[in-house]
């Protein structure tokens, strides 16, 4: 695999967090006016989601990691897989790129450019919610690249296909999505005000998926192996 | 691929366990928080549910077999794979992990930690429909690890999809996730009661899976050899 | 690949198609017990089959090559990849294994084991609408074993996936199930007197994909080779 | 891979437009007609063609490039992997493709052939939407041609799946499919005057993701070689 320098890697988190902020909102837009069934709105946020992700991190993976995710990236620096340097530089075209994907979208739909949210999503409970979520995308990332990198967009993809339904706060998971999402007064949106308490649910959860991985993951060389047969 | 110890083992399962019924049980709150419709329900309940499964036996597959479910491990057992020892000790860390699962999924939801459920599921038919859903199950994953282990996971998660839809129990098809489903009052509840009904119609199926692929996987050497072309 | 015997390969062929039509049925009956709405109702019954096919086809493939489907049995018996006494044993038990799942779906919904459909099913966009589909079948399967063997799963899959919906027939395609779909009176039902239109008109069709698939498969050895950047 | 004749080559892509216009038509019919949930509607709508695109591309690719979208061809014109003469001649097969797509649709449905669309897409949201959802088509297409060829067939009708949902203009994204819903009366239909519009962006679009494209692929051998680790 040849090498990317900063500036394309940093365009393509740039790009790739643009384009998956612009589907999450763009597609709450789109369900929202078509039904008055929030689970069918839901669903069809879903599905979208869970099909860019795919697209862009097999797309884009190969030149910056497609992280488009602060607390994975947090992750990586903290693995030192990225410089300090590296991983702020992420952290800002992210949450740059993430707000064009707002715009992007409101655009497409004929909406002001920006329109901070007013949709409350915050207490104990969402918080716990938004920390499992960031807790098993980690993990899987984590494992997934351990046992088969090759299917890292689909593991990516699907878990939060499922944890838009499973997580009491639709899995956002991510601190760059959820500050672009805190400016579309949308389906999708949350209240600024409320961004402090996810986003440090997020971290947290995140922190934790590395450090259970990093004992999980820690194969025994002198161990009995594993029976072939009774691995799915 | 390296060998993982027994406590490695062992919380993958209870882990993946975990996330599975977590899975099942919070997108049946989410489900049926956001609309009337039961098909619709059933359909974001569904498409949770296959989506975690894959991701979950991708993951941790190679760590314990990603079993997640007695009736699997038990059909690993009788095939001389795992001990009498690490059967038991998969059995008691997937039902100990399905229930945390339960807790997980209420405490996103803010519902108490457990609640048993009401929901009657008993029956001839209903037992029938189990015992086809864990036959199935069985099956696939025999001739799957057999032909293309590699698809495994993905066999899994497409089956239990068409499985919540085509049996009329909405398919089980798995005693640990039916005990912890016996201990949330929600959309995919089952009565305490009825679990030994279920229990019972899924290991029956399951070891019906195991004989029938047992004879059926059974390639002759000296057979006709199939000709590839005919082959899909 | 070893080889598998004749009573195997009939095995796999009635047990496969049982499934897929305890899918088929099963499912229509899942869904219309739970909706009004008959978009949703095919929309669970599309999913069910779809990922279904995937996981039938992969499993049983091996064995007889997953045909499940008298008209595709015709299609490898006229390219003579199949012996008459095969072809002929294999339509002998799809039609069993089809009759038998219809029978399996009816008993885990507490239904008579069979009950004639009186659904409606007849006229020439319905008949065309049945050659549509049986055309693309034969014609994907066909290009998919010659390009891309290890997809046809999946092929077979989203093909059936997209021609729910987009034939006007909700796409048969195949006579083993249309028989064992005439003795359902519910969703998936069509009426026993409609079944000749339906199934000549799906024989047609697979013989007019294999006709053409004959022409353009044929590479031309000595014509350009495509340049391989203009290819998705 | 061998080389197919210029013949087959019109050919594969004639019937793969031919195909996916009958498919986006047919099941934006389909849909209408069972359901009055317009988000139901272009779920149904959205599910078959994501899927028919795998499968038509799988299939076809091979072949011809399966391009099936005279704004791809374009893009490969520009990059000289067509000549002239081929690019026109895609050009010209894509447009009669797509129309016998919208015929062979209505006769399913025992519609009339042809029946000029009144529904009204314009506007400069509308045209912004088609760029965008041209642009990224192109920009995934060029990456996961250049990074992981086997899974361009998954990208696009992945990309699809998404565009459907969050453009405002639910993504036609291709000149061919456009001027043969102009010729549809029903869901998926656009009215003959808003062509121009639509097309002038999908090709603005087109040429854009094409620059981006160009530099943002371009590795730099001397730059630093990016972490492993870090990738996705």
């Amino acid at each position: 695999m040849p090498g990317f320098d900063l500036s394309r890697r940093l365009a393509a988190e740039a790009l790739g967090t643009a384009l998956l902020v612009a589907t999450v909102v763009g597609s709450g837009i789109m369900a929202e006016s078509l039904t008055k069934d929030v689970a069918l709105a839901l669903l069809g946020n879903t599905i979208a989601t869970g099909a860019m992700l795919v697209v862009l991190i097999t797309t884009l993976g190969p030149i910056s990691g497609a992280h488009f995710n602060p607390a994975v990236t947090l992750i990586f620096a903290l693995k030192r897989d990225l410089t300090l340097h590296e991983a702020s530089s992420y952290f800002a075209v992210q949450i740059i790129g993430g707000i064009a994907g707002t715009m992007v979208a409101h655009a497409m739909f004929a909406l002001p450019l920006l329109d901070p949210s007013m949709k409350i999503r915050t207490g104990g409970a969402q918080w716990f919610a938004e920390g499992v979520a960031a807790f098993g995308l980690v993990a899987i990332i984590l494992a997934g690249i351990r046992f088969e990198r090759a299917s890292v967009p689909w593991l990516v993809g699907l878990y939060i296909t499922a944890a838009y339904w499973f997580t009491a706060s639709t899995s956002f998971a991510n601190p760059a999505v959820a500050i672009a999402r805190s400016l579309t007064n949308t389906f999708s949106g949350i209240r600024p005000v409320d961004l402090p308490g996810f986003i440090a649910a997020e971290l947290c959860g995140a922190v934790a998926g590395l450090m259970l991985m990093s004992w999980l993951l820690r194969a025994s060389g002198d161990g009995p192996s594993i029976n072939r047969e009774a691995q799915l």
